[in-house]
């Protein structure tokens, strides 16, 4: 089924998973296309954005976003179109970037709109990548906590995703040796030979803190930790004096694997501390009011001249948006994530 | 055996103790006083600190700063008197803040001098405390890295220790409400009736957690962590969004306790992620040249008139040393702790 102009197609939360969310955890529902009020606009979704962070709103949790509650349309941002409109600032066929979820249409009053896309942008699904919020991730880690000097040694993990290919590029271009890690052969080589990366480790084989360290010979000054778990682990012994320590996701560490064993955590702070160590946390989406018309003030114009790479995964459609989020958890995706909705 | 003029005790290291220091830990030597040579000058220590980090220090360890080696005269902060002097910049009679040791007598040509004590010096044995390395560190880690703001609420662990006792106090002059955690009903209520703490918990009791909650009813916004353990455990769940966290001390797990049980730290790295919190490790040695004369311009005033209030333990000679760090570490100390040399 595609998307028709009569029919709205949503996939809302079935249940909180317990682990790793499967088939169970969504369902798929159709109701009838809304009517734009006054003052409202009805977009229709063309381009759907599948993230790690959406993993964390779907668990019944609290201290981070709002958990999306079972019945509740699955967040997730969009680039829609703008199809009927009563409000002054948006015409018909105009596009923008909004959190509209995995649907076909919503209704907007404007204050859910990120922004609107140029009329001359030139991939909108950009905006759901390299010049959004993944693309700001990378461009705020780097520059607002990193700090990168050149001749530092940057590490990112999951390197050809959708932070990890902007953040990696950018490293690179502040003069820093950048390593990454990915899961695969054909992801590191392309980390290596597209990206341009100085080096990139498969944590799929055996002996990743003695490569990882090998690949490393100064040692570590920024890492920008977006998994956590095993590379967490092979990262830290190798972190320099002054170092620092971006945190912005801990796919690994979501569902709750790797919670038994030995404490880790007096370790952490030991090094941190004898490291001198600088971790932040920090959640992008507090950043746009401060800090989202720089980053595209000084990205738009890389990104688009293709002076910074990107990789796009496509999945083909809608009804596709469950198995695709479950393969990106699991790493099966080979750059960032966009669903095709129309 | 009080000090003399022609016999320099000294304690070194006697062996690298595999958990707590103890008796075998360090052995009394007796020597002949050196005699300065060319641009040289004889230091005579009056005060000597005795300070958590010197537990660092005599471990075989790395990355945090060189360790003393068996047969090494222990390391410490000391405040000295020049007894003879070919140097032209120190004259016999003034007193200088070294790094002189575990020992009487030593030789200097000036380059490990931190200070010349002002010939108007209040109380010299401040430059050991409130106005030595303690007292910097507690106004680094607060004004640095806590950033306090009007209304916020602090933390601080050994209430009444050395740093405790000081950021304490600044970050009520900063506006904070200021809760302190110490071992034992007269710290905390010295900690609250002569300190001024809004609060203090005394850590020896049952329920820490829930009566730390109970006196941070708005949560934590900084929490200096100066000594891990289950301090730690009941500090993290409190901590607020964008909260801070220096961190320049772990006594609790120095010898390595607590290290097994359940992993602690992808529950912690999920709050730092979670609540954007930003932890600082920091060595405040590091920190001398561009930070020092700043802190002593800011804090000499404010100390020397009572504005600051501080509390010494005095431990009454060199020979009780070794008992004094002990007694240190396992909290038996009300206040800085400095020896009486002379």
């Amino acid at each position: 089924m595609s998307q028709s102009a009569t029919v709205n197609r949503r996939y809302v939360l079935a249940q909180s998973p317990k682990g790793e969310p499967d088939a169970s955890t969504f369902r798929l529902e159709t109701v009838a296309v809304p009517t734009p009020g006054p003052g409202q606009m009805l977009l229709r979704t063309t381009w759907l954005s599948l993230d790690p962070y959406m993993r964390v709103r779907i668990y019944e949790t609290d201290g981070y976003m709002a958990s999306v509650k079972p019945g509740e349309v699955m967040v997730g941002g969009t680039v829609s179109e703008v199809v009927a409109s009563n409000h002054p600032d948006y015409k018909v066929g105009e596009l923008v970037h909004s959190y509209a979820g995995w649907q076909d249409y919503t209704l907007s009053d404007g204050s859910d709109v990120i922004i609107k896309l140029p009329a001359n942008a030139k991939q909108p699904s950009m905006y759901l990548g390299s010049l959004g919020m993944p693309g700001f991730t990378a461009w705020y880690a780097l520059n607002q906590i990193g700090h990168p000097k050149n001749g530092e040694t940057f590490v990112v993990a999951a390197a050809t995703g959708a932070v990890g290919q902007i953040i990696g590029q950018l490293a690179k271009l502040a003069g820093c040796h950048v390593v990454g890690i990915a899961g695969g052969a054909d992801k590191c080589a392309y980390a290596v030979k597209e990206l341009g990366f100085d080096a990139c480790i498969d944590h799929r084989g055996a002996g990743l803190p003695e490569r990882l360290k090998a690949a490393c010979p100064k040692g570590i000054d920024i890492y920008m930790e977006n998994v956590g778990g095993p590379v967490f682990d092979a990262v830290l012994p190798l972190m320099n004096l002054n170092s620092r320590m971006p945190l912005c996701g801990l796919v690994a560490h979501y569902s709750g694997a790797g919670m038994n064993g030995a404490d880790r955590l007096p370790g952490f702070l030991t090094e941190a501390l004898f490291k001198r160590m600088k971790l932040e946390g920090f959640i992008i989406f507090d950043q746009y009011p401060a800090h989202y018309a720089n980053f595209l003030a000084a990205m738009t114009q890389p990104i688009e001249s293709g002076a910074v790479k990107i990789r796009e995964h496509v999945v083909g459609s809608l009804e596709e948006a469950p198995q695709g989020f479950t393969e990106l958890l699991a790493g099966g995706n080979f750059g960032k994530v966009v669903v095709k909705v129309a």
